[in-house]
């Protein structure tokens, strides 16, 4: 039984074209069916992401023979496996998708003009998503979802390792979207690996509303260099914590600690620290980043703090590590550090740790990232922890929405003008 | 006496790369001057256009003699010649733009996290805005005020008609903002009219933020072909006026002579007239149009309402008039009026006229465009109509900013988090 639309014949453009159109007529009927059906269907897919948890399961074990047989790394293999853990998971956090507030229909704002006209603007979904995204399955629930709590239609585009997967994950939440009187097409998923279909999606300008890469920087950067659509997405992370003369030890080491090592591997590590070079404690600062099994590389002031830290190259401070690696400056006061991240921030991330009120408001001020911290540390870079329950990315573009988005970043909005006969004079 | 940077030598690219990035430091020249800066760098521009008013009135006169020799057409030359009088109205929407509320450093929103971080989303510009128009001098003043009103830097390239009124405005407006202490890079025109150089602005993404064509149908297209850099426009007005069954007859009439007829020329003119089979007073509406002098082309049904009506074509569904010309259409109710749109609009300003309440809510939740109004004529879609004090354009675009855009659609956000030492678990 397939609950998708036909496959349609012919090349990828007309392909995309036809499931853009029936992307967009589902999304249409979204739209007419109301918040609730739509939070009844994030229910229902959740259940059905349970329920149908041993097929997805065993699709799940075919995509793991095949990869270990292509001989992918540990690490994709395990972005790739699936257990009934990991899946009860997945389908809570659909489930919690239907639990945040619904922004569709919300009223920004609302002015009455001297002539007697109403006007608000009003938040609408945007229409079709486009994700194109790699090995892990969990994409193919979370974006759905996404886009389903926004009103949007999603056409999804997975990675080959996880082609199984993907399709198990789709069908049992299509399924429960009928269910719950939904359409089908208002999720879909690309029914083929043909690489051109994803050009295809690129230039879909007009039919597909907006892409969101999710994966590494080689996806996001080919999708950025080729997309004729917006592209919601951040290619780097090239974080900075500058550590201000007048910061607190304990808080500098404690956030510089957490903000490198919690996980090395989130977008919003940091990768590069700047310290004041009338900082009192920067010697014992380094040593709890080394003591911790950080490999620091620096330029020679900073290497002149520590026998233990490596000399850095200039394309050090260009490189997100993703790794214990972190390359270390010493800058002379906040105009410096200011420079600094100016010269080789990527807009993502940036933090100061400082007791003195006025330099950081200057560096909240100043600092032209997507999100700038005081006395916090970059890791909480992340939609959940921004309180937005979920996130589809984190985005360093400048328009639309900038670092993390969730459903409100996938609404635009309409201005609705409410007369009793006007006529402009 | 050149107030702008030097023109650099070599290829397009290279000139537009040093004018963004001469551009780029100005601007953030302005965020550390703060607002009131900018409002008196404004009234300075203005006052400079008047106390330059002759020089530019001179240059305008070249312009003027080139473009009869090179014949241009009347309307041509009207949009081109300045006289003392619009002059005055040029430099007055300038001074105009500093009384606007500022929104840069407006916070959006704030929340306080359990872990006690403090999130708020702070309005910020844009950047570098790529300005590219035709022939009307006027917005060389219009464009640059809006972006310094809003933070951002402008990138000014002209029509070639109108060159030396552009520098002569131009200059006057640079020598404002340096009396006042601004950058004069803050506003730089492009010093040649080179084509080349246009393909340049739109493909330099990453050093213009965004490109805002202002002209005709054929400038707008080509700018969306073309650009790798984010477009604010629209590219076409094809509005609707749907007159329901429960229509107030003369609410009808007015709305529908007004919508069309008041400026046949502006992008919120209605195009296309829905009329609904069992509205009781049709007859009458078209013969409205008729006597006013508009040319009415119909569909069979509207056709038999009146031997004036012209049988329509299947293209004039699609057409943006800009004329007295009006498509006419029999609709069979609410349903057929919204299909109509959904597959002739192009997503600018649509209408309703109806004393039916209910149908005028289902109307305006269900057309998907960037204004959607009940009881109102269209020609009410601008800026200044709606309360923004200006307008740069309208945007039928589904991301970042929809319908009139002025100071807070140049805008965009950050996040800034404030702790207290908080690290991520």
């Amino acid at each position: 039984m397939s609950l998708s639309a036909p496959v349609p014949e012919g090349d990828p453009d007309s392909l995309i074209a036809a499931l853009a159109q029936a992307g967009r007529a589902a999304q249409a009927q979204l739209a007419q069916l109301g918040p609730e059906r739509r939070k009844a269907g994030l229910r229902a897919a959740a259940k059905a992401l349970v329920a149908g948890g041993s097929a997805i399961l065993e699709a799940n074990a075919k995509d793991m023979t095949a990869g270990e047989a292509r001989g992918l790394s540990a690490a994709m293999l395990d972005r790739l496996r699936l257990d009934p853990e990991r899946l009860g998971g997945i389908a809570e956090a659909v489930a919690a998708v239907a639990g945040l507030p619904d922004p569709v229909g919300q009223v920004i704002d609302r002015t009455e003009r001297p002539n007697g006209l109403v006007l608000s603007r009003v938040r609408v979904p945007i229409g079709l998503i486009g994700i194109i995204y790699e090995s892990r399955p969990n994409v193919t629930a979370d974006a759905a979802a996404l886009c389903l709590g926004s009103g949007n239609a999603a056409l999804l585009r997975g990675g080959s390792e996880a082609v199984h997967s993907n399709r198990a994950i789709h069908a049992a939440m299509v399924a429960g979207l009928v269910e719950a009187g939904l359409p089908a097409n208002a999720v879909q998923l690309v029914p083929s690996q043909d690489r051109a279909l994803v050009g295809s999606m690129l230039t879909a300008a007009g039919v597909i509303d907006m892409i969101v890469p999710r994966g590494g920087k080689s996806l996001v950067a080919r999708v950025q260099a080729d997309a004729r659509v917006p592209v919601l997405a951040h290619l780097d992370g090239i974080n900075h914590t500058y550590v201000h003369a007048a910061a607190d030890p304990a808080k500098a080491v404690a956030i510089a600690r957490n903000a490198k090592l919690r996980r090395t591997g989130v977008c919003g590590a940091m990768e590069t620290l700047l310290i004041d070079a009338r900082y009192p404690e920067s010697a014992g600062l380094v040593a709890a980043l080394l003591d911790a099994g950080c490999e620091l590389r620096g330029d020679a002031r900073a290497c002149a703090l520590d026998r233990r830290i490596l000399p850095a190259t200039d394309q050090d401070w260009d490189t997100e590590y993703l790794d214990a690696i972190l390359s270390v400056a010493v800058v002379d006061g906040l105009d410096a550090a200011l420079a600094h991240i100016a010269r080789h921030g990527s807009h993502h991330t940036d933090a100061i740790v400082t007791e003195d009120q006025a330099v950081a408001e200057r560096f909240l001020a100043e600092v032209d990232s997507a999100i700038v911290m005081h006395n916090a540390s970059s890791q909480f870079a992340d939609g959940g922890e921004f309180g937005l329950g979920a996130e589809i990315g984190i985005a360093t573009g400048r328009l639309h929405a900038r670092g993390p988005v969730a459903l409100e970043g996938l609404t635009t909005y309409k201005w609705l003008v409410r007369g009793t006969g006007q006529v402009r004079p």
